[in-house]
Order: structure tokens, then C-alpha cells, then sequence
């Protein structure tokens, strides 16, 4: 018999489920016990991912239980379903006193205003929010130790959060005029079947989607104005690139008088100093999203356009990992009192 | 006013639809005047297709006109809507007495009992199987030149028989025993919206499918059966390459006791002598999709392994271009007195 | 005997020049007579590029003419070699009374100075650099058509002036704080051997490099000023895209008070009205790099985020054709008097 | 302290020596302690890898020891390094009693004349072809446990002797006659800087190469022959595929007489029974290259191509774990004494 801690997935047939399957088929403190999905239920988890066969959570059967039955079996659920579907869903399992992380975006806006205008529809369990913490470990980590009800951050607000953080909160750089040029990989866009996700509409192209619309804009937002201490706005715009997995944020501020790069680097290393996750890059070399491809790292890069007095912030995710299930693990094992790095040693997958 | 004779395209949200749209767009005596979409009717052409702006068909309205309608306005249709459907618009067609192209299946095989057993359907039209012409221009270039109804090939049979003619209608290789490994970009498998073709399920993977079982199979032995005048049967395997466009077949034959390299070389050369289309490259020189995409070209290179007596042949195509709409245009500037290589003169897209 | 106008190319081993033998492969008004490389000297074009077997080109052998030899021949002559090569050769053959487009950057940056910084070589040539004339046809077209030197515009240069020219001539947008997030195709990192450029390092990833170092910068300077009428600086930043070819840039700049999009929007109207080359999209679509492949489109959309006034304007071209030698036979056509669009009017290649 | 077992890796700066660097860094009873590579002597790994930063095997400095130093630090060494100096370096640690995994051809070929045709050069070190042990665990497990020189099965040769043993062993395929049709990705074909490999030269395209001469010939021929207990020739040819990692192989092969599907399955079944790393798909299901990626996985599906009596065989392995590296780490556990799957156990990496 396992002495590992059982834990539950509701959403297997997305990426972030497919991802949160992967990581934890080789998780040595959690054993995937219970893994929902209305579509697939009554078959094997390898009968739809035959690339979990001979690992531990493939013979899994595939179930629709109550949160009852759910929170009778699991002491942590991960919650990989649509945002609206999946506040319901948190409130029931706590309600069975069963944690939660919830991959959706849905306990992420603290304010109910913010998340309604954005996401264009009523949030019915609002009463909540005051109790969810928002799950970057870097920043929350204490918090997460002992929520109950833990939101996982969004891949792009992951990585420009990581990003500006270290800046903003030492006033290094101005807090308005900042742009977020972000790219994802097609991953981001989700398993759904559409004419615009197809290989041969993404495959050797590139461009540009949902300028200035973003829904991630307000959870960005949020973040940064916390870090710089006043309420900022940001220019934040998203591309697809023709790649599995990955995010890159180029980021563009302006230095504040008598700042330089040196402070800047000083900062930086303060920030993530004994963070296991952050890596922070030396001078004149630049992040690849290859680079962390599988795994949990952000990696920084920074740079001055002295010509235009500019600091240029690079922050590259793997947006299926460290943007979504890999941090869901490292805040379960957080809360579940594991070692943070449990399940996410492996070494990124090159090339 | 134009004096380039007007011709239709039912069915145009299909990459071979959007494929007859772009060649058609650069023709210098075909003029696309109608553009049959129901999905889509109402839209102007470069709505759906903004890559067609500027050019002469982007400005087309797409429209759901009565087969009377299409004949009145056109002198050649080209169908390119799924089997079945097709088989019923070129009857009513022809009966319109308009010449018809037909991109599916329908009228390729000549025995009406193997088409059904293979499409798994009735063919309720096969009063016109027999003024149906195999459309492959350096097989049947002159019925291809008096015919009403052009059945367009498969893109691996064109492939396939292209690359195996010569040494078959010649008595080069033996008959039985011939594999063909056959490989071809995701545009083949059609612009429908599913998991299975999704960019994030092809890319950076390779897979093989219907091993055995492909409804190409009868086409391509009907043809090399007529070659080689005797009943043949092949085993004919498929494969899903993370790439646009392109096929490239692999051929294992066994060479006939007497022949050598230098005899199956003339015979390509003499089959393939003054023909535009074919290339048969020089020794040492294996093909590669890419030397084809975008255009009308066969490449074909062949190998001896001398070890196992084996002849390998390689053909490459474009799977769009010469295994559909490329060769639909051939076959109607056949139809139609115009010059065979009308509109299709654009070298290779290199790289 | 052909009646189309002799011409030569120096520097065939590259992508530039390969995609000008595929650009003349089928040209009507052009015929590419001669081709050099000092590499590959004494082969056919099609031995080093079977993919242009079956063309013009493919037969022609590659020499190395002096410059005597080749103003005897042609009546003009494309230059793809290296910077600094480039002068030399562009000299000598304007000295034989043969025209140049030189594909290199060394007649773009009017200041002689300047242009050494950001090489970091002399000019040896500079007498030259007054009648050289800055190829972009929408900005120069008359001073194109009677030129003797074109210095063809670079790749990213092409993209951001084409893109920022119609809000800077009018004063719409605000001259400092444009950032310029550029990404390419690798074809535009040459076709040199080096590791950096292997596929397995390229594919599936993506990276930023030359953050606001890039020798691009003073050519998008340079030309911009003379547009906004006022001296500017930009931060220009580049990334390498896993695709062939493709230049995707997404410029951020700050609407001036009392302007609109509607205002913007008729600029680019007015600007490109009549202009084949140039397509603004409608408001709602953004560009896809693969919807101007192989061709010489610039397509431009341009979004307002009304949260935080910024304007951002998107622009992309294939980088080897519009980028480099699609608009090089643009500016051949207009110096030789041919029609502007001759040899390039085929539609983009989708997908 | 660490109590891990010190090992040693001569040749870093290929794909292979990479790989084994990536799953060192997370193996639970190796310690990379010594990583070997001429050119790079001197930096940190994390220099030439910064995607291994923040791992055990990053800060570890390249150095280039003599065979005694690496003897004195190491209990085994890994060779990354070419055929013919990888010979010289495995016999001069051998003299030190130190032991070898060869992940080059040198040790493979049981034959020094088979080994001196293939490879073209003279074997120097032919007096340990009989202590070499073949690392296909499958296959000589016993073997392994007890040697010290491992020769590491080449990349296509795992795949095709996985896929043809149980079947050739049982008798139930004609020995002459197979076809054995492979696909690889570009990683298979090194980090050397060559335009061939090129992105650009490799992408959105397909081609053969190396048909009948393949240097892996004579090592399926020999393991194959001993399966079948009588010598057999087959036919191998291989593919280049626009993919990162992975290799299938389509096996074509000829059923017996009196055998049939049932018997075949129960074949595999019985023969991969209790082995870790091979995983034998349900009927209906066929390899994905995808699957094993990043794992030491062999993927095997099998389908009988009942019209001509062809059994078709699949064998999937992804070509730098299972047919390289990862391989190496298994002979490395099992010559030590350690778990057979340790360092191995993450799942693949999906999508």
C-alpha cells in the first residue's frame, strides 16, 4: 500500500489535465487516486493517453463522482475545468472540507467587479475570494502553506509578474507606460477542436491575437499594483507561436532617474535569491523557452537600451508547467506540507 | 472585360477549395466567376480567406447558386466537396451540359462494386463511370483532352503510379510483393476542426495511420493493374507528417531477374521524356518535399540496393497542389484548349 | 531568342539569392543570364538547387564573371553578397554603366558616419552612397525609376516603415517611446553553417536576440525621421521565430491628443491608396505571416487600446520575398521599365 | 556528501552527451562528477547549457583528464564521443579498471572485418570485441550486469531489433524478404554546424537518405540473424523528419504459413513480459513518436495486412533517450548495481 497522499483531478481531457496527469505519474508524495471527465468517464486514463501506459496513474479509471465521494477519497483536488464550472466546484469540495487548486481563473481577481467585467459573466461564489490566495510561491508562499482554496495563477500573468515584480517594488522603474509583449505556445489555446488550432493553420506562421483584450490583463494588473504599492495599468498584448510549449514576455519600461543596470541585477538577485524555480540569467545572455520546456523554471533576462534609456525584461515559462499544472503541484505540495520541489526535478527536455 | 473563360468552384472551405482559389488566382486564361460555399455563402471570398486580398478572386461573393445557375455562368466546374455529395453535383452538372472537374473519389474507380465496398456507400451515379476519365495528364493526356467529367486522382495514387509506371508497363520489377511506405503533410487530412488534427497533436510527432485499410488502395491497383496488364495488389501504408503540404512514397520492389540500374533509368526517362511535370532527378539525388511545394512537379528518384536486389523508388509531391488542385487545373486547361501549364509556372517555394 | 532583359546575380548561395533565382524563375520581362558564387562555380543552378530543375534558371552555370564581363552581358545587376563585398562590387559595376540593386546594407544609412558605427567598418565607397536611392517603391518610386544604385531596403526596416510612415507624416502618433517587437523567420538568419541555426536548436522554441543593438536600428531611424520631419529614436527589438520565413512586427506608440482611430485609419487609407503591395486589413483582423508567403505583401492592422492610448500597429511581410528580393525585382522592374507587379503576382502560398 | 556512485562523461557538446548531462542531473544513485569536451575546457556546463542551471551537473567545470584522473574520480564513464577515438579512450580506461559505456559503433559489431567494411577504417582495439557486451537490456540484461564494456545499440537498430525479435525468435515471419522503412528526427543527425541541418534546409519538409547504405545495417543484420538462429539480410532505409527527437520504423515483414495475428500478439506479449520499457499497444492503437518522448520507452504496435499476408510491425523509441543516452543510464544501473530504471522514471513529455 502507497503511503502517498491521494489526491484528485476533475478535467482530464485539456493540456492542463494531460499535464497535471504527467507530473504526477511520477510524483514520489502524491498518488493520483481519482481522475474526472464527463466525455471519457468508464475508460482507462491510458486508453485516451497512451503515453501514461506503464506508469502508475494510467490504469486509472476515469469516474464521475460527487464531491462527496470525491472528498470521501482525496485530500487535495486540482481543478482543471472552465472557469464558471469551476467555482461551483471549489465550493462544493470545501464544503466536504477537501483542499482545492483550481487551475481557472476564477478565484484569481479579488475583486468580484473586476472578474465580472472581464469575464462577462456573474460570479456566483464570491463569498470565497477572501479566503483564496492567489498561488505564485515567490510571493505567497507562507499564504499557500496554509490555504484551503488556492487559485493558480495564469501562464502569461506567471511569467510578467515574475518579470516586473522585482523592479516595481523597488521603485526602480516608472509604473505607467508599460508594455507586455507576449508570446505562447499553441498549448495556451487549449485541446478543443477548432479550425483555428489546426496544425496547418498554426504551423509556419505567426501572429498576433486579442490586442489590449486579454482577459489576463486585470490579473496582471492586480499583481503589479500590489508590488509597486499604487494602482498601474498595463499594456498587455499576445501572440501565437507555432510551438508546443512556452511563453516568452518581452517587457518594456523606463528606468526612473538615477537608476542602473547594476541596481537593477542587485534587485533581481535579492528577489529570487534561494528561490529554486527563478533563474535569473547572467548578463548578455537571454532566455529561451526551450530552456525550461517541462519544468517549473522562469527564466529572467534583462537588458538596457541605453539609447533609449529603456529596461528590457525577458521572462520565459513553460505555460503548461510553471503557467499552470507544474505550479498547481508545487502549491499542493505546499499545502499538503511536501517538499515545494516534489515531483518537478526533472531537468528541462533539450533540445 | 476579361476574354479568360469563366469557370466555377463549388466547395471552397477545404484546403483543396482554398488550394483551386489561390491557383486560380494567378491564371492567366481561367477566371474564378463563382465561389459555392453553404457555410459561407453571403461572405465575400477574402472574408475567409484574407490572405486572397488584392487578388482577383478575393473580391468574389460566395454564393449557393442551382447547378443551372453554375452552368449558365461557367464552362468548367470544379467539385471539391466530399465524396457522395460529389458524385450527385456532377450528374446534375453534366446534365447542364458543363465539363466537370471532380476533385473526389467518386468517379476514380472504375468498378462500381470495389468503390462501394471500399467508400462504404452506394454509388448512385454510376451510369457515368464510364465517360469518366482518370485524370493523371501523362497517362491519359488525350481522353483527358475530349473528356466532360475528369475524375482528379488521389494524392498518394499520384504518387504511387507515377513513380511505379514505368518499370511496371515495362516488366522491370516483379508484380507481387510491392510495399508502399507513404508519408504526407497534415493538409491531407482536411481542414475539418478535430483533437486529432490540432497543431499541439501533430507537431514535433510522427505517427502512422490506416496501415492496409486507406481508401486510396483500390485506385492505385486499378492503375498499376492496367500498367503492368495483369491484376496486381500492393500493400499500401500511410503516415502523418508534421508539415503542410507534401508526400513523399517510399516503393520497395524487387527487380526482375536480367534488369539493371541502367535499364530502369532509360525507362523512366523515355516514359517521362518531354514531360513538364515530372522530374527525374539524377542519380545520387533523392527528392525532397520541399523541391515541389507550391507547384505541379513529380519528383522521382530511384535507388538500387543491391544487397536485396531491391529497386526503391521515391516519388514526392505536393499533396494540395499536384495531388489535387494543381492537377485539376491541368486537367482543365486540357479540357478547355488551354496551354497545360497555364497558371501554374510559379517555381517551388524554397525554403 | 528571348526579348526580356538580360540580368546577372552576384551571391547565389544565400537565401537571398536563391529566392531570387525562384523570383526570376518566372519572370516575364527578366531573364537571368548570369549567376555567380565563387562556392559553386562551374555547377548548374539546379545542381546546387535541384528545385529548380524544369526552370529558366535551372540550366544556367554558375560563373565569376569580372564586373567588365558581367556589364557586357546584363543590363543589370542584383547583389546578394555581404556588406562591405557589396560596395566594392556595386562600384565597379556602375562604373561599367550597368544598374545595381544592391541587396546589402551598405548604400541604406545616408550618413557615412553613422553607418560606420553601426558596422563597424569604413565605407570605402561613400562617394556613392548620394545617388544611391532607399528602394521602398511606396516612398521613392520616382526617385526609383531613374535611379542607377537601389539600396534595397532591409528585412525589419521594410516592416516598421511601412507600418509607422502614414501616423508619423501626420503627426498622429507621438515621436518618442515607439517601441518596435519584431520577430522573424529564421531564413533571415542566413544560410550559414552555425550552430545557433541547427533546426534542433531553432525548432520549437523561441527567443529573443540584439535587444536594441540590432544594426537594423539606423535604418528604421533614419527613414522614420525623415517622416515624422523631426529626428527620432525607437527601441527596436528582435526575436527568432521557428519558421521559414516571416516578419511579424507589433510597434507600440501613443496616440496624440485629439486623434482618433477613425483619423488613423483614413491615414492609412490615404497613404497606401493605389498601392498593390500594401494591404491595410479591416478593422478586426490582425496578420498572420503566412498569409503574405512568398509574396510581396505588406500587411498592416492596427488595433487601439483605448486603455491605455496606445495605439499599436502590426505589420508583416515575408522577409526574403517583400523583405529582401521580392522587392528587389520591384525596384528592377521600375529602373528597367517594366510593369512594378511583373514576376510577382502569384498569391501567397496557403498553407 | 553525496552518496552517490561518481561517473564521468567524455564528449558534452554533442546531442548525445548532452541527453546523458539532462538525466544525470536528476538521477537519484549517479553523480556526474566529470564531463570531458576538448573544445569548451574550462566553462562551467551551465555556460555552454544554460537550461541546466540550477541543476547538480551545471556548475561542474569541463575539464580534459587523462584516462588515469578519470579512473581515480569515476566508477564509470560514458563515451559521447565519434567511432574510432571513442575505441582508443574505451580500451585505455579499460586498462584502468574503470568501466565503459561506448555510445559509439565501435564495440557492436561482433565481426572487426563487418565493423572495418561499414565504417571504412581499421579497428584498432579489436582485441575487446569479445568483452563488449551489446546494451539492449531486453535482450543481454545478464550480460550487462556483469561487463565492463558496454557498446550502446545505435539509435535505429534498438527500434528494429525490439520490433523484429519475439517474431523472428518464434519463427513466425520468412527471415528473407524484410523491409525495414525508418524515420527519424534531426537530432539523430548531431550538433555538428552543416547547412544540410540547417533550420531552414530541414523544416515543413521530408526526404530520404542513405537507402541500402545506412552504417546501422550490419548491427540489425547481426542482432537479427541471432534472433532468427540463421543469417538474414534485410533492406533499411532512412527518413529525415522535422521533429526534435523521436525515431518509428515501419517493418515490413511476411507471415508464416499456419501463423496468424493471435499468435503473433501472444509473441510480444511473452517475450516483453515484465519489462519495463516496452510497452506493446492494444490492438487498434499505433505508435506516436510523441509518446516516448524524453523516456526510454519502446512503443510497439502490430497490424496484419490480411490482403497480402503482410505482418507490419512499428517500433517507436524516441533516438537520443532510448536510443542513445537513456539507454546508457540503464546499462550504467545495471553494470552497478543499482535499480534498472533509476534516473528514467519521468513520464513522456506530452504533447
Amino acid at each position: 500500500m502507497s503511503n502517498r497522499i491521494p489526491v484528485g483531478l476533475v478535467g482530464v481531457t485539456g493540456y492542463t489535465g494531460m499535464e497535471l496527469a504527467r507530473i504526477l505519474a511520477g510524483h514520489p508524495g502524491l498518488e493520483l487516486v481519482s481522475v474526472t471527465s464527463r466525455k471519457e468517464a468508464g475508460k482507462r486514463l491510458e486508453d485516451i493517453y497512451p503515453f501514461l501506459r506503464g506508469t502508475g496513474p494510467g490504469a486509472l479509471e476515469i469516474s464521475l463522482p460527487s464531491p462527496r465521494e470525491l472528498a470521501s477519497r482525496c485530500r487535495l483536488v486540482f481543478l482543471a475545468v472552465p472557469h464558471k464550472t469551476a467555482m461551483e466546484m471549489a465550493d462544493a469540495l470545501l464544503c466536504e472540507n477537501v483542499k482545492v487548486v483550481d487551475l481557472s481563473a476564477d478565484f484569481r481577481i479579488n475583486d468580484k467587479a473586476v472578474y465580472e467585467q472581464w469575464y462577462a459573466t456573474e460570479h456566483t461564489r464570491a463569498h470565497r475570494l477572501e479566503e483564496a490566495v492567489y498561488g505564485l510561491p515567490e510571493l505567497y508562499r507562507e499564504e499557500i502553506v496554509s490555504a484551503d482554496l488556492v487559485a493558480n495563477p495564469g501562464c502569461y500573468p506567471t511569467s510578467a509578474i515574475l518579470g516586473l515584480c522585482p523592479v516595481l517594488a523597488r521603485g526602480l522603474v516608472e509604473t505607467d507606460g508599460i508594455v507586455i509583449d507576449s508570446k505562447s505556445g499553441t498549448s495556451g489555446a487549449g485541446r478543443k477542436a477548432k479550425v483555428g488550432s489546426l496544425f496547418c493553420e498554426v504551423h509556419d506562421s505567426f501572429r498576433a491575437y486579442g490586442l489590449g483584450t486579454h482577459r489576463h490583463t486585470p490579473e496582471i494588473e492586480q499583481e503589479l499594483s500590489k508590488a509597486a504599492g499604487a494602482s498601474l495599468t498595463v499594456s498587455f498584448n499576445t501572440h501565437l507561436l507555432p510551438i508546443d510549449r512556452g511563453i516568452l514576455s518581452t517587457i518594456y519600461t523606463r528606468l526612473r532617474p538615477g537608476t542602473d543596470l547594476e541596481t537593477v541585477r542587485a534587485a533581481y538577485g535579492e528577489q529570487y535569491h534561494g528561490e529554486p524555480w527563478v533563474r535569473v540569467l547572467p548578463e548578455g545572455t537571454l532566455p529561451e523557452t526551450r530552456w525550461v520546456r517541462g519544468t517549473n523554471f522562469c527564466d529572467i533576462g534583462v537588458v538596457l537600451d541605453s539609447r533609449t534609456n529603456r529596461l528590457i525584461i525577458l521572462a520565459a515559462i513553460d505555460n503548461l508547467c510553471r503557467g499552470a499544472s507544474g505550479q498547481a503541484v508545487v502549491n499542493a505540495n505546499l499545502m499538503l506540507g511536501l517538499e515545494p520541489a516534489a515531483g518537478l526535478q526533472a531537468a528541462p527536455l533539450m533540445p
